[in-house]
């Protein structure tokens, strides 16, 4: 599978094309409608978030709501024209402008914006929810939430996945603690009226992830590698953590082995569901850090390009956090990785195939035949 | 540039193969004998390792000394024989046993290991030193270190390069603040009599890395992405953050601008370098987790997967930890990335062509004449 | 440089996403519009031809008419509405129906058309007519033009490149021999009286390209791999040969050197303008088989997939040829081609950057002092 | 599945890696060393040819004889040592030498013929015939053979596969007509004589290829892009045509359908058993156009890049052709490219799980039941 994302934040489109999906794939277009909602609608998000609908189009691979196996095409409108802007030259710290002045250079820092802005996460999230169809094929399930904003930290966090995601969703900023929800909130008020911007750290979770998914052939194939490719590509994401942060000690690390009616269980998943590249079957969980949106409310030390004289960075109304869309925007990166890794374990053609084949292959056994020949 | 390694632990040659090398560049084989040193004395290493010289042979691509433009291969023989071994059903909590099993559905543990040991990344280290006399021409310096062992973190971390790298490399596990090092050991000490294992942090800078580099075209050229499609690669690799993992404010984490006898500077460093996939000028630095290898010292819970009854992990002899090793491994890694990221702004063909492209493009002035043509 | 194209031939648009095109080139969108019409505009096209304006629109990348570095996005829309049809269950031979049943197993041989049809082909013309105005800069031109049609070969094809392109453009099938032109004027009557269709060859030719394009790193980085990989993508193409399908002896096929005006000439450019993967400075030229278009004006013999009875193949009103229309892709396809390689030895960045590192580089004499530290 | 080669022609090895093979696939390496010694023994071949007795070995990713799932590398060590050699400075028409000279600039043209000698090809020989073992258990057989030498072309091609191996594999120049053969060998004479050397053509069958391999998805997946892609990287070859180069008129051309004991037949294969990317299930043949060898016995017109002035292509022993050992490159290559496409469609893991799939997935019926929600 390959993701391709283009558009500039104030052209006609954003565009996702997606390209290896099976045929036979039932596209339940109201996931899109809700993750792209989701994404939009947070305590936090400023004046632009509301003159866009998200609206969208799948204008490619997919007839009467079933895909084709050509590549799908998602086109979302970007709803704000393009204003006339003067010129800009004075870069803001922490945004595209300056790094890619000095590589592009062309004289208006309004231009790398369009392309560097978080508006390109808007595909990256309904490619995601489409593939959730593909998923839930699988029964495999993704959900992404926030865990700090500021220096709020989010305390109680529900082990049952439909309890997670009910109090997630209750919470105006996406973090299933409502406890940390109130304190959040009061963070991005307190921050709105310094004109302060909120970083903070979001998780996302896999349940159902089989385990046999990744590889370990080629470097960039294992599913960690994959995460890393495209989780840094998300514009807020400074950091990514696969399981648990606290690594320090092997006796309270490792995931011990134990066995429950006779199936394979771990004690702990401080592993995040991925060993030596390849799913376990325990849960694929992820730390994401989100740092604060450059485009702060009161103005920060920078440099007129044009005059090279001291300047400070503009006015621009904006929003005080991407934490919570981001945990929106991160789910569906998880769910992205997943499917890519799995079509690669299951081949291509028709879905219905693909799940005979899924269901064919259950865990191995240890006198399964496999490796017959081998003669030690 | 492409980077290709293969390799099994106990086969005759680990080996990496770079393509897109550009043809003219003279290659110092000192550097990697001696990242290959570092990468295999250091305190904590156990047995296996002083069985194993890391020679290394540089077999294509090369002619007299000097790159021809062909892909160059480089390989590192494995001193260590395949030992006959028992089979073992038995996984390691932590190691790709389990994982690799249910994909590959071979019934021997042994065999997944010879992929998915840190043995590989004696190859990446290899590519990555051989890739510091390119970086070398451009004067961009890569250097890594340890901060973080066990519960020991660094505190006094010099800001001079050259006062940094003495210290790391008078440290025994290549932490540059000599007291911690001192406690490091003791965790080392400490840890090796319990039979526990240990993780901790990394952090790597890449110096004098031009402004410019990495692409906000294709969402994986961005150099985000190269770093944690790389990163994660690296077997103990569990998380990766890209400048300062306190991103929680943006007046404190924004990285404002000043003039300094008119050239522009930061006064601090906290987004790591990179703004919106594209180097800033400043150090690129990224900080490394690093889990506790997965082979301890005293025996784990596990399952014989032969008999499906409850069972001990074997006591292998091993190392008490990845972290000072892998201190080398990420610096090889970024190496290898910078290196990518530069060639694509560079193009190919012969080393002086590249200087001299390199040399020829100073930092644009905001009335350089690009983009003349258009018309507002 | 990256080149993804999705789209079905019923949706709403056709795609062409490019990846990795220079900021600060000015878009001449009138060679896009010139181009589509010539794809459209050609004797032997049907009717489902005038249907379709091909408009075309820039969504993304280009700002005032400006790369800027970002991917750059076209749509062309599609004015043929998708008419309710019945269900189709017998294959035409030639086209993918039978196969990518089998494959995709959906039972309705409409599905297939939409992606594998040759309108997919507008996009790669709109792709390859935008890159013209970056090849301009280079000076570089693309040329296609048909040889032969059914059994009606092109004679006298002028060498000059002005002349051959306004004999071209006068001839209603592309191709610069007016007699010939008119035999296949005939060809095609004929065809359509019989129902038959025409297959047939097409020349594109690349005048100005440097010496030195293209690479012997990877193998898929030769220019021939990039030609064969690119030209086999197109729906008609069977086949490609590079420079002169002659090449039975030594003396008769290999490019002599000659030295005129103290510069290096060939006598003959029987090897295409590729040695070794890599421009020697001559033109390079490719000869494409076009095949004949599967859908004849009189019935095949088929299969009823549903009732795997005897069937005919339908009557569906179509082309009798694909040949002068494959010649306008082909001559994109071409532009393609040339614009990778080109970046990939020039690298990324602003078009002017690109422009000087190309003019700073001309041709290396052997005292040039590459390579000076080398001691045999 | 990735292939990556590497190596020069007198370095220490040609290296070969192939990422993504399954697990559990026995090698054979009779089949291995067959190939390398067909390659290397056929009427017309050089002295170089008996200096090197294409050892090989198989360093990676292969346990007891069964792959493991981690990548393979095979190592071919050249026996013909890097001798003392003069600067040379006078190209070679047809070679590499001018065009690498103007990209790579380092002044001896012994340099790049080091990558891009034929020589390389005894590794893609070598993993082609590796991948042998894979298509085997698919029951997929692939053969290649001279259809063409100089002026001589066969006539006389068994229909019958058994047949054709043995006949070509009684022929010196690998030609299943005997009487062509004579003539072939006639032309070797009278060209050495001459110090002339001879193009010609080869034809590869693939046998057994299951219908719905390939791809419309991605571009470049399509069956035809590939065998472009990696046919047209093999250093002698100028030409690809897919099928019949006889494509004239529809009606003689188009592969029509009919019925035999209920299952799908074709009367005629022009199509070469692709049909929009896609194999149909008839063989996949494919006609290579090869070039002549550019090192000729006697002298051809070149110019000293040194002094500039007109000189004499030297005297080196070699060839008089590389059509017959050509036909067993491209018979590895379409082994490379069918081993890639039908694991793209079954996925990866183990061998038996990737049989069982194909097994499971027989020629769907229309009434299948896929697509079984869609309602028009």
């Amino acid at each position: 599978m390959r993701l391709t994302i283009a558009g500039d934040s104030h052209g006609k489109y954003m565009i996702a094309v997606l390209e290896g999906i099976p045929a036979g794939l039932k596209i339940d277009e109201e996931i899109i409608r809700r993750e792209l909602f989701r994404r939009r609608n947070c305590y936090g998000r400023g004046k632009r978030m509301s003159m866009e609908e998200d609206a969208f189009e799948i204008v490619s691979g997919v007839w009467g709501g079933i895909t084709t196996g050509a590549p799908v095409t998602i086109l979302v409108p970007n709803k704000a024209g393009n204003p006339v802007k003067d010129v800009r030259s004075v870069p803001r710290p922490g945004h595209i402008d300056y790094a890619a002045f000095v590589k592009y250079k062309l004289p208006d820092l309004n231009v790398y914006v369009e392309r560097s802005s978080a508006r390109w996460t808007v595909a990256l999230t309904a490619a995601g929810a489409l593939l959730k169809s593909l998923l839930r094929e699988f029964n495999i399930d993704v959900l992404g939430f926030v865990t700090r904003l500021g220096n709020v930290e989010a305390k109680n966090i529900p082990d049952n996945f439909e309890e997670l995601r009910r109090k997630r969703d209750e919470s105006a900023v996406f973090c299933p603690d409502p406890e940390a929800t109130e304190g959040m909130i009061s963070e991005i008020d307190r921050a709105k009226e310094e004109g302060n911007t909120l970083g903070g750290k979001v998780k996302v979770i896999a349940r159902g992830v089989p385990a046999g998914i990744g590889s370990y052939s080629d470097l960039f194939k294992k599913l960690d590698s994959k995460i890393g490719s495209l989780f840094f590509a998300i514009p807020a994401v400074k950091g990514v953590v696969i399981g648990s942060e606290e690594m320090w000690y092997g006796f309270d690390y490792l995931d011990e082995f134990e066995l429950e009616d006779g199936r394979i269980k771990r004690r702990t998943n401080n592993l995040g569901g991925i060993e030596g590249g390849i799913t376990n079957g325990e849960d694929v969980w992820v730390n994401v850090f989100v740092k604060p949106i450059p485009t702060t409310g009161k103005p920060l030390n920078s440099v007129d390009l044009r005059t090279m004289e001291p300047a400070k960075t503009p006015y621009v109304r904006s929003d005080v956090t991407a934490v919570p869309p981001a945990s929106v925007v991160c789910e569906a990166a998880l769910a992205v990785v997943i499917s890519d890794a799995l079509l690669e374990h299951l081949g291509d053609g028709n879905i219905d195939d693909l799940k005979r084949r899924f269901g064919n292959e259950n865990l191995p056994r240890w006198d399964d035949g496999f490796w017959k020949e081998y003669d030690r």
